[in-house]
């Protein structure tokens, strides 16, 4: 009885992130059912055979009939086509969300495909991932304690906002708004950056002659730092693409800093070195403090 | 009997390394004594607290009366001042090694201190390690299955070197050689490198305005890539300037390349990169494959 009344949800292209959700949010007795659509049979049945979803189809019509709440789990760069292929069947009154790791580039990509801001439209963006992908490496309790951050816009519609903000909570994550643009600028300091130097330094790595040998005598702190360069590397072309400006504003900030370092070195400044690292020292312990706190927290 | 007959070995400066070097040769048959020579008696007694030496002492003429091997724990920045204090009580036979993260500069001050070279010093750098530091944190497991690399120069003494291989075998090292520029220009590469990165990113984001929100923010992927900024900034100092020209080499190559990077961004180059980010993942995760067999094949 419960379950026929609660929102039907429809994931639209089902990895590891709309395949996590799936897993949490099927037989909780709020929902009503879990559909995943997508292009390739066989990737939906293995979404289906994994537990993220109570049937599959590659049918927009099919999956879209009746639909409470879409979410796009397709990466940045599928956005637009994806919208315009749902965009026929989509019950007048139903939600969209995204997951994307950028906002402001999926928002003009929505706004593009419909002539104008679209009120039902939630960008949303959950802080949780690992560097695997795929609806394998999907987990239910991937969003426990994690944050989802959700870009409403003047246009989006305030219904719409508390729908998508109950569908996380009931994964088990906590729910933040804040602007397109702030969280464009914040993700690409702590996130986007970081990956960009990833892959950057397996990268330059790469290249050296003996990279060979490198990548053999090299400890576990280097394992952690390369860690995220082992993401998916058309999720994060897209990114790249996606958050261009803040991601270039980041790095050009990053290089100077990176630049002042090194002059530091060629001074042979060890006053100045030190200075440096203390200062990251103190706020990374603090940051990590902060951290175990949260972790801990409930 | 077996306890009097074997080495007597000396740690000078008992921290995480010196330290968990000291915990996990104490009570093995082989051993004779462990040691513990500093210039704060209250570090000393923190040492003996947490096992990792069989006794203290501030005095050198004390620590190294009869000794065998003498272990150098101090940073690199202390190595020339320490080589100074011990010279006139060192036992003509006795061997000495240290656990620096860079080399030339080592053997550069342990020759200048001695006057040229000393056959019966051994360069080593114990590639293990934890974003700790102090003898609080060290543990006897510290280098089982982890590398150390010993950098014999050209005037090693042959008996020298086996004694200090056998040395970390018993500490269940796997223990391998390499000339000293070798080394440090891959330890550049390695660790010196990325941790110049990890300490520039905290350095970076910290003097955003909006830091503290950043931190806030920043996803688990952050906290695995920052966690080398933890480090000691004394000994990251220290290896700043002894390994300067390679570590000069390697952030250069970066620099470029992280050049590059930008302007494939810049120019929304959205082939290019996605062909950086394929080659590195594929690297990282045949680096990864590699590492876990090594875990596993002993």
């Amino acid at each position: 009885m419960a379950q026929s009344t609660g929102p039907r949800i429809c994931l639209v292209g089902v990895g590891l992130i709309a395949g996590s959700l799936g897993l949490a949010l099927r037989g909780r007795p709020e929902i009503g059912e879990v559909i995943g659509l997508g292009r390739h049979p066989e990737q939906l049945q293995r979404a289906l055979a994994h537990g993220a979803v109570d049937r599959v189809t590659v049918s927009a019509a099919d999956a879209l009939a009746d639909v409470d709440i879409v979410v796009l789990g397709v990466p940045l760069g599928a956005i637009r086509t994806v919208m315009a292929e749902i965009r026929p069947h989509l019950p007048e009154q139903a939600v969209i969300t995204d997951v994307g790791s950028a906002k402001g580039c999926v928002v003009a990509d929505v706004e593009a495909e419909f002539g104008g801001p679209l009120p039902r439209f939630v960008p949303g963006h959950p802080i949780a991932g690992t560097e695997h992908s795929g609806v394998e490496a999907a987990f239910g309790r991937l969003f426990v304690d994690r944050r989802v951050i959700l870009t409403p816009t003047p246009q989006t519609d305030e219904d719409a906002l508390e729908r998508v903000q109950r569908l996380w909570a009931w994964a088990g994550a906590r729910v933040v708004t804040m602007s397109v643009d702030h969280h464009d600028r914040m993700l690409a300091m702590t996130s986007h950056l970081p990956h960009m130097l990833a892959f950057g330094l397996v990268d330059s790595l790469a290249s050296d002659p003996s990279h060979e040998e490198i990548f053999r005598y090299a400890a576990g702190g280097f394992r952690d730092f390369t860690r995220i360069a082992s993401s998916d590397p058309v999720m994060w072309r897209d990114i790249c693409l996606g958050n261009r400006d803040a991601l270039l504003e980041a790095l050009a900030a990053y290089r100077g800093d990176l630049e002042q370092l090194t002059a530091l070195i060629e001074a042979a400044d060890g006053e100045g070195l030190e200075g440096v690292f203390r200062n990251a020292k103190q706020i990374r312990d603090g940051y990590l403090q902060w951290f175990e706190d949260r972790v801990d927290e409930d």
